[in-house]
């Protein structure tokens, strides 16, 4: 039974869409803790990273290796982290996140160690832009 | 320059083997609150996933596919969660952790959420049993 893919609500209403590589919708967090995009891989009811076949797994760490390179060229951060949980947004969704030593959740993990800070118009114009060009959408 | 790759001592410390894949370590992490298996590509001075050439990215995503495929059969988890993240360790690591929904941790992420658990010694030995079978090394 075939089924339409569609962006879950909660990812839509929690980041802004940046462009749609082969697999994945790249999306960029409304987060301004940390500069954190997520890949959202356009299968329709992909949970699990073994949800998605084989040409699709490659695929997704091909986008994995574009967005970490793209991310860490742009920001130069300390780490990246990259993560697909999942436990309160069930369709497939993978973070990647570039963390620096003294932001608002180092060392721990980002979720729900900080309350969401609100982007400044042109940061956030100014993020995208720069991810954008670097991953091959400017 | 070559330099020989070693597990981290950290790595060493929290987790035991459980064998070799083509590219990484598995290990088994020992806090019994989660099935929770861990990848190490055996890779001297990888640090994010980006530091792998194309072929390891492709071989870790491989490897990151048996291990979940063999966590949920084993386990029947409700969620698989996947994450590099080496804020603190910094060896490239890759964590796989069945959640189960009322887990110590759910719905947030694992880490730091509850003090290690010890395994009961024949627990220990009948995951690694089951996790061993259903990865060749059994």
């Amino acid at each position: 039974m075939s089924e339409a893919w569609s962006l879950h609500p909660q990812l839509d209403n929690d980041a802004v869409g940046i462009g749609d590589l082969p697999l994945s919708r790249l999306l960029l967090s409304k987060d301004a803790n940390y500069p954190w995009l997520i890949l959202v891989p356009r299968r329709a009811g992909a949970v699990e990273i073994i949800d998605l076949d084989s040409d699709d797994r490659a695929s997704l760490m091909t986008e994995i290796g574009q967005v970490c390179e793209a991310l860490k060229d742009v920001t130069g951060c300390d780490k990246l982290n990259v993560a697909a949980l999942g436990n309160q947004v069930p369709q497939l969704h993978v973070h990647i996140i570039a963390r620096r030593n003294g932001d608002a959740a180092w060392p721990r993990p980002v979720w729900g160690a900080a309350p969401a800070l609100e982007y400044d118009a042109a940061e956030l114009e100014a993020f995208m832009g720069a991810i954008r060009r670097r991953t091959g959408f400017g």
